[in-house]
């Protein structure tokens, strides 16, 4: 601990000592997920440029102190602000929120670590911008960089993160800076549009890694539509998944649908919808049988229901909606398609219209709201009223996860965008996740032509004894019975490390990069990279 | 050389001793290229398994004897078979040409090294698939992961062949074997569909580098169109290039025009037409002024050409070619589209057809008609016609640039998708390579929404006595002016490899993880990453 308190002493002389921080309640916090962690954080160092980054980690590496980086550690179900092993020191890059550059004309917006989800919105609107960004439904407040390098995901023809930016600037661990694709020569006038530069691209090195700390990244953005509009589909047999993800696929490949569209089931809905039903299912969990049943009747819930949006000219819009109808045919019921017009309309009579059409439509413009704004990249906070979904209060006008004791684990099994595999991976999930006793919140997104990201969501209340642990060992269930029928995650919480797998040769590559880069195993150890 | 012999025959133990080859015409063959070389080849080494490749990596870190790994050998312009450095072991992996695997439904086939272009197209023909390739200009011969790995392009939505690419398996300099995304999980279903894995993204580690052998790699496949429609257009002014490439760019960021669409200048299109005018220019070099102006009027060439397809259903296609009349009206003269029906009819009408539209179709065709099928990923050799330009001889039926003394150099700055920036690297190429006494012959091809790649072809002949020199010096002063503006190239040749850089953090990235993975410096010394 000699040590710790000679790098604390240092890093105050570069960040001032008002941002290092060793007030007890303040790392308690910080030390607090959305499911049971054990690593202790001795303090949070908050560096305000990359130039204190870099000296950060000098102090570091001189007494082999490891660092932490976290953006907005909004990181929620796979870890929040925690590191992936004990005695880090946070290092908390909120403050570096600047935006740097931005071009209306060729999409681009470059940022720091601190900037956020509401804070770009906020940017793009006070500019009159016509151009859209892509938000994770996470919050408002998480970081932009922080999901692109998780390699994290949204619901517009820019979903796949990590494949809509370039130009990384990276401070190493040993403090020596680097800036990856074009942006490493001087002035070089593609660096913001062009990822690949010239040699090794080296972009993929810096994500879901320990190799370095993100400084800085070029995010694209994509024109406004002339034209958008949503869809919303459903169907109420459990066994149709199939048959519409092979009847989207095709769409999905060949552009007609160029976002990442979405199919939730029956558990996914009701959750964003209200809590548990604790008085109807007399306390008793899972959710499940009859009473499950009862809910999607009532509430018009299919057993998938499916969300995608449309964008481009009136005419372009309209001929997907003719394709989308024709491939659906048969497949989904209640195909229904939602514009700015459409929506105004419902919201303003939404009883008539559900007089009408006979669809619940107050209820569900709560929640279809947001998905709407999501395919516009517009950032909110509803989802995270589904944290809340098995505590017996309801949740605060300020909801947050950690503090309140929501349970959340995220599972994240890829399978190949196809009707079979979706099949296996859905019931494979959702029997064993019942059988743990939760309720499997499943939603299967598209987010690259030929790929689906499977979320299942864990979500139990934290404050009921024993549940954390039970949803533990359910998730470990879970994440091992995907891989070993072929499912991998694409994103690994804190403590699931080790489903990065067993020592091979790709292990010792992973090894010998990081030794050659970190010898002294001062950034973020355990995250990613087998120690 | 006594390390050399020893290692000679270990390989041949590997490979047999019919596949490694020492017969001094070959090797000299194997030496040259498009352009002055000097480093010699002692042997060429033909294994046929990937397993043989890690043996045969061992034996040259056993002798400390380097290996330089060609797939196809094609790599016309950069440096064909050659080298980066003097005394390397040409590891040929043509033998390796399985298609290892295939997917109509999902779009993707995974290939050995070996494959070629024809191979594919061949393979997708005889099954009657649905989907097709993106195709180079340079060659039906050249090998698919042989351009991928060098980040090459063409023409259709899927241009940017290493952004669809995933899921290599790379022999590392130490014999062990790496895959990498998802494919390091035995069995992962997504592992050819899904590219960033899990952990560090390495893919594009192993993209114009020499950190590894690629032995595999699954390539994915665009669904044929319900129906195709190519553009041609053009501007008879040279300062009508910016107003046709802001005009052009909202269609390409809003996905209406998906392909890599390609603007050329007037020396590209004539060195596609025909040879070099020698009796017309009374053997003077270069070609300019009214000369040129009259070759562009008798040929109706623009000083900037552009072609371009649209995808989609018949609707789809309608609507985007609606928007693109409206985005180039009174920037380009002669818009034309054309459809198998009307390529058809032309071919047939030739004569009359120009007759009643005064285009000079028959000549136009046999240009127009490879790069129409450029733009449906069918390979051709065509392009290569233009690499006899100076040559005083026709081309044979079976060209091959490196035997025939064609010198060819190929030098290509990535700039914005922007007006400005394509009017500034062209006018600059322009007036210096004119200046050199060479003809200018660019393109400019839209390969991502922000992004344009500028290839210059400097194009002379080899056997006129101190060309090769002079240009040389040509090429160096074009890399070395243009990088100074900021426009740095997306590939480098093997004489050009110092344009990484100067010594700098990245070098020094570079170099450690070289070192880590290459400590005797066994694989392609001297390739991209500064030795």
């Amino acid at each position: 601990m000699i040590a710790l308190e000679a790098a604390l002493s240092d890093w105050a002389a570069v960040v001032g000592s008002g941002n290092v921080i060793t007030h007890a309640p303040s790392l308690r916090a910080a030390e607090t997920a959305t499911f049971a962690t054990a690593h202790q954080i001795p303090a949070v160092v908050r560096p305000a440029t990359r130039e204190e980054v870099q000296e950060c980690l000098r102090i570091a590496n001189r007494y082999k102190t490891p660092l932490y980086p976290i953006s907005s550690g909004r990181n929620w179900g796979y870890g929040s602000r925690v590191p992936a092993s004990d005695g880090c020191v946070l290092l908390d890059l909120g403050r570096m929120n600047r935006i740097l550059d931005f071009s209306e004309e060729l999409g681009y917006v470059t940022v720091e670590p601190g900037v956020t989800q509401a804070q770009l919105y906020d940017f793009l609107q006070q500019r009159g911008s016509r151009l859209w960004m892509d938000s994770t439904g996470a919050s408002p407040h998480c970081s932009l960089i922080g999901n692109a390098v998780e390699r994290g995901f949204g619901h517009t023809p820019y979903g796949d993160h990590f494949a809509h930016a370039c130009g990384l600037e990276v401070v190493l661990p040993d403090g020596q800076v680097v800036e990856t694709g074009l942006a490493r020569f001087p002035s070089a006038k593609a660096a913001p549009v062009y990822r690949w530069g010239l040699g090794p691209s080296l972009d993929g090195l810096f994500s879901q890694s320990n190799f370095g700390i993100v400084t800085r990244m070029t995010l694209w953005l994509m024109p406004a539509p002339e034209y958008f509009q949503a869809y919303y589909f459903r169907t109420p047999s459990p066994d149709g998944l199939a048959a519409l993800i092979d009847a989207l696929r095709p769409l999905r490949l060949d552009g007609t649908i160029r976002s990442a569209s979405h199919i939730a089931n029956d558990y996914k809905v009701l959750s964003a919808l209200q809590q548990y039903p604790w008085q109807e299912a007399q306390g008793q969990t899972p959710l499940r049988g009859p009473l499950m049943e009862r809910f999607r009747r009532q509430l018009k819930i299919g057993a998938w229901n499916g969300s995608g949006a449309l964008y481009g000219t009136r005419t372009q819009v309209q001929e997907a909606r003719r394709l989308l109808r024709r491939a659906l045919k048969g497949k989904a019921g209640a195909l229904e398609f939602l514009d700015d017009r459409k929506l105004q309309l419902a919201s303003r009579f939404a009883r008539l219209y559900e007089h009408l059409t006979g669809w619940n439509l107050t209820r569900m413009l709560a929640v279809l709201k947001p998905v709407y704004g999501l395919m516009q990249g517009i950032p909110t906070d509803h989802p995270l009223f589904s944290t809340y979904w098995r505590k017996r209060s309801t949740p605060p006008e300020a909801m947050d996860p950690d503090r309140d004791g929501c349970g959340l684990m995220w599972c994240s099994p890829m399978a190949p965008n196809d009707g079979g595999h979706a099949r296996q991976v859905t019931s494979l999930a959702t029997e064993l996740v019942l059988g743990h006793g939760f309720e499997p919140a499943i939603s299967l997104t598209a987010i690259t032509e030929r790929s689906l990201a499977c979320i299942i969501s864990l979500t139990y209340d934290r404050e009921v004894p024993g549940e954390d642990e039970r949803a533990m060992v359910c998730y470990h269930d879970l994440l091992e019975s995907l891989a070993a029928n072929g499912y991998h995650s694409y994103r690994l919480s804190i403590g699931s490390m080790s489903a990065m797998g067993r020592p091979d040769a790709y292990h010792r590559l992973l090894q010998n990069i990081k030794k050659t880069l970190d010898p002294n195993g001062i950034l973020s150890p355990g995250r990613y990279i087998p120690g």
